[in-house]
């Protein structure tokens, strides 16, 4: 049998030595660690291993769900493909660049993901997006009822693991959120939770910080209220007008969704309430 | 006569022509300019020029208010010698980094200002300030009526251009903010306008911030929302308790504030409503 | 007459009163000045205007090159019309982020230029830059000089203003690099003058560095020497293999090329031997 | 017995299991993991835990050393106690901004290190040390030889862990390279390799670049050529003189030096040939 690569993430209340229990398990299985990450924070404790053993992955997986069902009652636990590309749903709107660099990304397999189809209330990008062999879905937010529904649809159909907000600029209904908890990752451009909502640009230079930012998070029914996963900031001063911040702004938008949607699809995000574990 | 540097600021009305006015005007009184800062917002225009000249800084003095009050009844006109040093007045309580990298600044002569004395409600730090020359009074804040009294009467009588809070953890109250308004600087350890007032690196770690902070603005009778003179940040992770997200937080509190008030000594800052001109 | 809007360089032996001269040339002219940079360094002065005024550009032209002839022997004086897009030919090989990053600009007006073409010794990218309506060329690099010539042709045939090296992966020859001096511009992926040359990452990762970085500079005969326009670094840590900085490093080469071709396009970059002048 | 805290730091070769043995052996003798770090590299494997147990140190130690002794000849173990602060000789010159930072960082208890004396070859900063009821060693640097002796013999009668050299102008002997090796650390004010030796800030300026850095590494014989452990850059421009730079500079080399220095001093920095693991 070929040697494979696995992901092995788990989420459990801490008590000592879970850690030895996982990694023998592990070892009893043949399994060699390339990588290791352990944090506790609020009585819980997140593992995520990389290694490569013989084993079949669904045996593996079952050892390492009797391990935890074990040990407490809401052990959760994830053995990936780390070669298998994640499925990544792009929605978005006329700003292109945050569409535009996922597409490029995705081009040079900056990571491992594909992009099943691109959702957009404009029919601004669908020739790009179709250059790329790329589906592209219009779906006109005139009726919001309507437009949810039929993106649930499409993230359903094309089979999302995860959806990316780049830049949409409407806010997605409770049922749509709901139905893909902890799936939904938005780019918001400011440095939350300074200026949430509209026109942050805006709101930033009537203030006069001398700073913008971008912050990558989860998207709950709270609007611009989810656990954050990756943040950035640009310098700005007394000579930007809220256009150019927003021009300035976008390259760290594109960079702070790209590291956080990669931070996600390699299993490096662990929602802990409001907080987020980010392994490195 | 020997030739003199002088620094130029100008804040008036905008309208054609006031570049070359004034630029000729230092031409005309034998001014060669080294470097010169423009810009115009809100209607109004802001300039600075260092410059070098044989003439007298009284009359050179004159020569621009006459040029400013023949444009605008509300020009503000400020000629000053770069070489003189600014007296900067620090206040300070427990935490001494940002008192300690005040006095190293001013024992390396980093820029051009004196401390002529140290004000805290502690006695923690006396002995490394008097071991610097440096005069250290202990104002406790029990009661704060005769506190902001005896500050302002220090201010006075050390003939202050500049009150700096270093990390003094009392409010000051609203007459010595405006009897003093324009002068007085604070470091705040937050990215204003996010986590204001106290514990903001315990807001910060509830919040889950990826970034942490630090914003030096100046003193107005609203709390923490006088106008930004400069920020900065520091990356912080799930690994970082409140406690440790102040030390890190240190080094930025440092260096923002030593940035801003570099900024303010060296008239670089003007003041436009809730933002500032900032010249680098 | 309309009121149209001027962008005025200068670049001259300095001495008194050359602000003044060209503040009142432009005031004498109707002109009202919304911006102006001014440095001095190596004898020499450096100003740049941004003003309205009715007047004709050739005219106004006429004006300041006498202005400046007056003067100096050496004056470069160039004004320009800021609403005109500067025509920039990009160049790139098998790596495409650079160039799709710029198409997303020039598709999102991010600021004033218009791709006329795309020449690449790769056919890679035909489609998705077909698909943005921009002529691709194939110029294959077997025969270097037939190659070289080509390009040459090209950019005159496309009225290039700019060329732009986006991770283009051939050294441009001296026949070239000197026919276009000054216009070319180049992102090495490193942080020089550290890891010129090849395979910069390895470079690095073998070093150990603790951060990576990425350089906009002017291409000139010696290889990765040329002036500097702007540079950026991101953080790495001993995870990183030498692949994953690659991977990160893209993020800053993209937006260091687009801040350096955007500081060339809108005439903020003078050339100083071997140091730029940056007007912000 | 009491429950005391631990940390065990190993560097060994890499084979499957061994995460899951030294885990188990914490685990068996009764401890509590708090954190872990896990980093294979070049055949070698890295591991930092921090737990607490009820066990006695010195037999703790003893069963990870044949742990360790049974899996291969060239295994290091070290098991310490956080709460021990570390005991850091502080040699300086002139300059004093990292001294003084340190200074301050030492009364703050920024992080567990003690200073028990400061040397130096001027008597600039004798009594503000002293203030800080720290001995003050002035060891002149005419006769090298000489220094360099009773360098090695204060730091050894002054029990000190950690040698750094805080903007200290003097090349160490090789034979204080070798005795002390992986215990001395600079600070470099240039982002290396770019700029090493002499007037680094001069170098920067000449070539114009747009950054400019601090490295904190391990002193070896090879001047500036020590594995590399933590490094910053501060953004300058055309406005800059090296003087300038200088000044900007400082605050980059304190914050470096303190971050590299709180890395060592908490067993966090492994180094490995030219590279250096610094877990976070």
């Amino acid at each position: 049998m070929d040697n494979h690569t696995h992901r092995l993430c788990v989420n459990l209340s801490d008590k000592p030595g879970l850690l030895a229990r996982f990694s023998n398990l592990i070892a009893e299985n043949g399994g060699d660690i390339s990588s290791a990450h352990h944090h506790v924070e609020g009585g819980r404790l997140y593992l995520r291993f990389v290694f490569t053993s013989k084993g079949n992955r669904d045996e593996l997986r079952r050892v390492f769900l009797n391990a935890a069902q074990d040990t407490t009652a809401d052990a959760r636990i994830h053995l990936a493909d780390p070669e298998l590309p994640a499925r990544v749903v792009v929605l978005c709107s006329r700003e292109g660049h945050c569409l535009y660099d996922l597409l490029a990304r995705h081009l040079a397999q900056d990571f491992r993901f594909t992009i099943p189809c691109v959702i957009s209330n404009h029919e601004t990008h669908r020739r790009v997006v179709e250059s790329h062999g790329i589906p592209f879905y219009y779906v006109p937010s005139d009726d919001k009822v309507i437009a949810m529904r039929e993106i649930r649809r499409l993230f359903k159909e094309h089979q999302g693991d995860w959806m990316v907000l780049a830049r949409y600029m409407q806010v997605l209904d409770a049922e749509t959120c709901n139905a893909f908890a902890g799936k939904i990752i938005n780019i918001h451009h400011a440095f939350l939770p300074s200026f949430p909502g509209a026109r942050p640009y805006h709101q930033a230079h009537a203030r006069g910080v001398k700073l913008v930012g971008a912050t990558c998070h989860f998207v709950t029914t709270d609007l611009d209220d989810g656990a954050i996963i990756e943040q950035d900031i640009i310098r700005v001063d007394h000579g930007d007008s809220p256009e150019s911040m927003m021009q300035r702004g976008r390259d760290i938008e594109v960079s702070v969704l790209a590291r956080g949607l990669r931070g996600v699809v390699e299993d490096r995000v662990f929602v802990a309430g409001k907080r987020t574990v980010v392994f490195r």
